[in-house]
């Protein structure tokens, strides 16, 4: 396969199975990317990276920009050098952490100019800046930066946005360097599908090797969040890539493939973990409760994790409860390695066409937790 | 060789090169015991500590009876199984943490009440219930309460103490009720050669399987540290393992082995891995200086470790300076990895008759750092 190629597999209904191909190699779909925002996933080494089994990870422009420059990783090698990933990376443009994280953001024609949450620094992230340093960290994916507005933006402001957003993917697909690091666009359009249409409509027609659902999961509820993806997913060119950016819990995995999605990126296996939230094919468990401190059965009898291949869900308990580094590991082991069984299995039956009764089964078993 | 043996394999000087058994295993002196307080070694996954090369490591009673207790930890099938280490552990018995880290302590004729640091609960400890913990534990040596006092303590304090610890040691040994746990006794005597010596003509009559130097490394300088050392080490019998609490940094080891000391414990590596402070055979560095950020050599060229192995000093410094976990891991893996590699490298020089020699070039390396 050429690097950018995305071949498709099977189709289900809307769900789809493919593989997307890039200069690190290519990656299964549907697939759920570990994040890595600041060049490690929290917690866990390279080698247990790849021994989850995840084929694709997502690391963060706005953090390594930051700390410790891209330019630093060049030197160094690159950023699968950097992090000793070998496998493909996508990066997260960082306009969600500029607006979210730094102080005196400022819209201007050139871009957006913020002040570091580090040091308070100046930084200026025009369209052109971002794939600049994208390109110079060496990705595989990256994503073009947009304007992140809250859930409860007004149409108006929605539309007003999207020219701005517009304006920098088109500067951003102009300022390409590298043909082998492939840029996805983002569609935005706030909760209006009238917006969401014409962003989709305005984006699909510029050349990116992938489009990406951008602006949920971001404080809407979820019957808004399954609506507007529902909307906007079919919408995209059946030949490309399609992420939905930030999701999500397993339900939402498993509803938004069958609503057309064939990637994922989302912090919940880690986080969740550290507060001892762990996931399984009959819903969560919180490992905190008084029931596990004496559980000699592994957190999840049906998994292959280094976690529950060793270790009790007392120990995990014990951990947690201690405040132990290895606690949070160990959970985290668990809960990656959980969401790449579940798009494994996600694949699976969407090849056998038994997706549809999958989805089912899980709507029955997690919606009742 | 039978449990509880100590079989010397060579010796130069007052340096011992042995090997001692216990019921899971025997370990090889000079050694080094990670510390895994709340049984986990900071940071540090159980299959790691194997690669590290690890023969025995250490926890602590006071820290696993507040917290799972070690019913629970005897109802999952014993300490190695609830920490899935399966070679050698030594629990310290916890007098050391009531006296710095719990509150209203009060020595009595029984033992030491104080209130936990979690829950505030009231609490006995007394030497037949120390015994009785580390047997439910399921230890393969257990340490006997003692009485801490300060480095400043008077002669007469010192003196007085002593007859407490002495009264405990021998009701530890005679509340005993399993041959396959170990009891080693512990040396007090404060800062005063006269008290030490009284401390060891006392203890050497009870039958312990080995003697540890207590009250040392609590603040006192290093020439004291050295001085006590020098003089009671060789005093402890030949035919049994002396080990060394709390002690040190690796010129420390190095020094003490001199002194005829067999075994040692700090969270010296693992807290200063922390902190960014990074061992070799050169002396230390510390990994978040400017000079690191951009440096794509492992920590320590001629180290085996997993870090040094997959990643430059830039990424862990990198790691560091994010307070990200795994830098934390990584920093840590190595300097534990190096002090295997330092006990490794000791005894082999011992078994050559090169050890004074090698301990010269370490002084000459170390104390210029």
């Amino acid at each position: 396969m050429a690097i950018g190629e995305f071949k498709i597999i099977n189709t289900e209904g809307e769900a789809r199975r493919g593989e997307f191909q890039t200069r690190m190699g290519s990656f299964q779909t549907p697939a759920f990317m570990p994040v890595g925002t600041q060049g490690t996933v929290k917690g866990i080494l390279a080698r247990d990276l790849e021994e989850i089994g995840a084929e694709i990870i997502l690391s963060n422009t706005y953090h390594l920009h930051l700390r410790p420059g891209e330019n630093v990783i060049k030197d160094l090698g690159g950023i699968h050098e950097f992090m000793n990933w070998k496998g493909p990376i996508l990066t997260d443009s960082g306009g969600y952490q500029v607006f979210s994280l730094s102080k005196l953001r400022k819209i201007t024609e050139e871009g957006v100019t913020f002040r570091s949450h580090l040091d308070g620094a100046k930084v200026l992230f025009s369209p052109e800046n971002v794939v600049r340093i994208q390109e110079t960290l060496g990705v595989d994916i990256m994503m073009v930066i947009d304007e992140c507005l809250p859930p409860n933006a007004t149409q108006e402001e929605v539309k007003k946005s999207w020219q701005i957003t517009l304006n920098w993917a088109e500067r951003s697909l102009a300022a390409k360097n590298r043909a082998d690091v492939l840029p996805f666009g983002i569609v935005q359009g706030g909760m209006f599908e009238e917006e969401r249409e014409r962003a989709i409509n305005d984006l699909i027609k510029l050349p990116f090797a992938g489009y990406a659902i951008g602006g949920l999961s971001v404080g809407e509820d979820k019957e808004t969040m399954r609506k507007i993806t529902a909307f906007s997913a079919p919408k995209l060119p059946k030949n490309k890539p399609r992420y939905l950016m930030g999701v999500g819990l397993p339900i939402d995995i498993v509803e938004s493939v069958a609503l057309g999605v064939d990637m994922f990126d989302c912090v919940i296996p880690t986080r969740s973990a550290r507060f001892g939230r762990l996931f399984t094919m009959d819903g969560y468990i919180n490992i905190r409760n008084k029931e596990y401190r004496t559980d000699s059965n592994p957190i999840d009898a049906d998994c292959d994790c280094y976690s529950c291949r060793n270790h009790s869900r007392a120990y995990v308990s014990h951990l947690i409860h201690a405040k132990e580094m290895v606690g949070a590991t160990l959970a985290s082991l668990h809960n990656l390695r959980f969401y790449q069984r579940l798009v494994k299995m996600i694949r699976s039956k969407i090849e056998a066409n038994e997706f549809s009764l999958f989805a089912e089964e899980c709507r029955k078993k997690w919606n009742e937790n």
